[in-house]
């Protein structure tokens, strides 16, 4: 799937996964509306809200980007009819040719741990048959509880040709208070960074990638810089462009001499560019057509950052 | 929700949770052709049986113990019929008057972070109505991303009297990877422990504990001795009993003077007890008797610790 994604990438001349986190104050009200006239002010009204609200984006925007990040939780707060929503957009990307990485941050020991790889990334077998249940291309993984809870993912990231990204230094304020403690002279994200290379060595794709990426925010461009010396092999998957305040000139660390070995996520930059001022002019009715505008100008941002490197 | 818990325990004399995870592999060979019967070997087959093991289960038991911890990766590879078997058990359980903990390991940042809150504790508004999405009592949160990650479920837990545990030491062989690893001296479990008392002392009971918990695995019990001082009002659960080695003599460290303070878990060792050779004589058809049967000697076996410390 490393393959698939970097093709995708050098198709569309954009590192960029636009992360599907539908929040109901992004959805335009005619949309909400209309899910609420069908099914009403419940669970499945939420749940229709956000996956008409998905789709209209997807449509607007497939042509343009290699990869899609749906964040699960925004869908897990609307119970299973917010699960089925997620499955749908999981589905639909797929269906579109999109790379999708599951941001699902699961993280557990042993079995459990590769339940939830099965979950995401595998098929689990039920008597003679086995299913995939929500077959992302990629997922999150938390490195909290060591190697025990990611070998189970690398175990099927193999068997299935998929791929994982491993939270390294996160793109939040506090991400500090852990992941910049400093063990030995070296903070605890270069540690689990170090990880990540060694996993990888084992899960190389048919390039110069392994299928074992990081999370690394942009909002931590110097940290960007030292992460890809450590990880040379790694793809790193940048959260924090736009609304958390990364700078296309702050990605260019992040990326390889090749112009790969990074992919950029924004979300509401992207998804809700219909409420900034930018691009107010689009309206509600012209939400995904706000949403490519603000792709095509998040891709020359980073090319010409990339340019002028 | 704490006090809720403190109450159960003293009503039962047990400070024990029995972990519903109900491998594929550990369900009665009734209970699964039955499911499949009705409904095939499909994902719908496979949330049935796991949905009827667990039943029995909690019939058989309910009366001896405070609280249940169902671990939410074994329901979510079964994808939307085994969500929607997670949901059924956490209601089930609550029914039947037990504390439901949701083992689900989340953890992210910002407005994610609360999502999962809201998914797991809270509520979520749509348009002018709010509803409970899995609705459990508690729920277990990964530290790693820092109090960006933690604070939102606190803000929740609030409103609704809820609680968490966060991952502080967990049970697993490679937990020392990263947990161990000192800082100034001090392993990261024990600055992570140190957070967990300063995020209770906001979060308090009625009584002497927070509803802000900890993971400390009994495989542990050295650093369950320290961390029971670090955080002397948390309430620590504590994984790694039975099946992953810990014994009752490990645990007296984790109990405060009062007897409270922690509470014990136990999953296949109660849930999968017939395939012991110790309670091999129920058979498969007496399985829930095994489980019975099973928390009563572990009841004993911790009752005579704590009685010889």
């Amino acid at each position: 799937m490393i393959d698939k994604l970097i093709e995708n990438i050098k198709k569309t001349n954009a590192p960029i996964v636009v992360g599907l986190d539908p929040m109901m104050k992004f959805v335009p009200e005619h949309i909400r509306q209309a899910a609420f006239r069908e099914y009403g002010e419940t669970l499945e009204g939420a749940a229709e809200a956000i996956w008409q609200y998905n789709k209209g984006i997807v449509d607007a925007v497939y042509d343009l980007i290699p990869a899609v990040k749906p964040q699960i939780a925004m869908y897990e707060q609307f119970g299973i009819p917010g699960m089925i929503a997620f499955k749908k957009t999981v589905d639909y990307c797929k269906e579109k040719g999109l790379v999708v990485i599951g941001d699902v941050k699961r993280g557990d020991i042993g079995s459990t741990s590769e339940a939830y790889a099965v979950a995401h990334l595998g098929k689990v077998q039920v008597g003679s048959k086995a299913y995939g249940a929500f077959d992302e291309d990629f997922a999150t993984v938390n490195p909290y509880l060591g190697s025990d809870g990611v070998k189970p993912f690398l175990k099927v990231c193999k068997e299935e040709k998929k791929g994982i990204f491993v939270l390294v230094k996160t793109s939040n304020p506090s991400s500090g208070e852990l992941q910049d403690r400093l063990v030995d002279g070296k903070p605890i994200y270069e540690l689990v960074g170090e990880q990540v290379a060694a996993w990888g060595e084992e899960c190389m794709g048919s390039g110069s990638y392994s299928y074992v990426g990081a999370v690394v925010g942009a909002t931590y461009p110097e940290q960007g810089r030292i992460m890809r010396k450590v990880m040379p092999k790694a793809f790193i998957l940048v959260p924090g462009y736009g609304a958390q305040g990364g700078k296309g000139a702050d990605l260019v660390h992040f990326f390889n001499e090749d112009g790969l070995g990074a992919i950029v996520n924004s979300s509401r930059g992207i998804i809700a560019a219909y409420q900034q001022e930018q691009y107010a002019h689009f309206g509600e009715q012209g939400y995904a057509d706000a949403a490519r505008a603000a792709v095509v100008a998040m891709r020359e941002d980073i090319a010409e950052a990339l340019n002028n490197r």
